[in-house]
């Protein structure tokens, strides 16, 4: 398959390439470093991305910016930060995509534990992760030509706690080894409309 | 108690107003019609809103617009419809209200059965119902005070069956008196960080 893997540069993002490298063709997409250069805030960079990518048989974003803070001290602007990354820049390369994608391939966004589960500081987050899931399920029914879509959900990584492990006491983190096999299931599998929970 | 209804004007709003207005004391907010007036996509006009309302012990929002569409013909715009009205009109209602609501006060927002049972044009629903029922539970464990937040997610109304029936068949629909106990018990009784189900 060619597989278009956008955020290939973060901790899941290389966990999932080395995962799926070995039996597909990865074109790696960064904000910053990659194989092609995306801002997923924009919808001109996105449309340039795959006009330069060409056709492909599945999409993985493991992407996206949330703003994370105390409820105490969050406004509108800190939740549009999720609104405008996370959530509607998956989205977009899924409305778009859609013109560029293979009959029969699929899209697998990231969405993540805090729904389910919330941390102190987290309210955008779990925002954001339940909208991706809802799309994901809303959409999967509607997607024609074979096409499927799925969400991917982790709690947090083990290559993360250095970082993230005062917010997030009790939790049990999970490799990004693991977290890849997820996306794994979702673009080697035949699933849609699922959200995979990895690590939880 | 005080309540602030916002969309009491509306099918469920109505059904909400029977429930509790023997009682409390309600203050019905509509667009257009109403004790007073608020457009929720519009921060001055909440904040506007609530000026004139002054303190309350419960905010109820049953308003907020999603466009529906089939997935072929939706675009970022439509999305953003159900951004700005249904999600964002809600949580600012929070975010607002935060500063002129009682102790131990309650908000209870709405979602809707689409994120678990999606039907086809509902993509946006599907989407923004996820990030409702996220954002409430986020939400709920960072609340000081006392307060509460909680969510009521309802299928389609037997009320409105006559307009949506092609779109939910095969559901069954629920009479908005019996959505409108789930209301009830979001602001009557002591949970919090849930998500309501009514009529499913």
């Amino acid at each position: 398959m060619r597989i278009i893997l956008v955020g290939g540069a973060g901790t899941i993002g290389e966990a999932i390439f080395k995962a799926l490298s070995t039996r597909h063709e990865i074109v790696i997409v960064g904000r910053k470093h990659g194989d092609l250069l995306c801002d997923i805030t924009s919808m001109e960079s996105i449309n340039k991305m795959f006009d330069q990518a060409g056709a492909f048989d599945a999409l993985i974003c493991a992407a996206g910016e949330v703003s994370f803070g105390n409820f105490n001290q969050m406004n509108e602007a800190k939740y549009r930060v999720g609104i405008n990354s996370k959530l509607m820049g998956q989205v977009n390369l899924v409305l778009m995509g859609r013109n560029f994608i293979r009959d029969g391939g699929s899209f697998t966004l990231t969405s993540g534990i805090l729904n389910h589960d919330p941390i102190a500081t987290g309210s955008s987050a779990s925002m954001i992760n339940g909208a991706i899931d809802g799309f994901v399920k809303g959409t999967s029914i509607e997607l024609d030509r074979g096409l499927r879509i799925n969400s991917v959900s982790p709690t947090v990584v083990t290559e993360s706690m250095n970082k993230y492990a005062p917010y997030f006491r009790g939790f049990e983190p999970v490799p990004a080894a693991k977290v890849a096999l997820a996306y794994s299931k979702s673009v080697e599998g035949k699933l849609t409309g699922q959200v995979f929970r990895a690590g939880w």
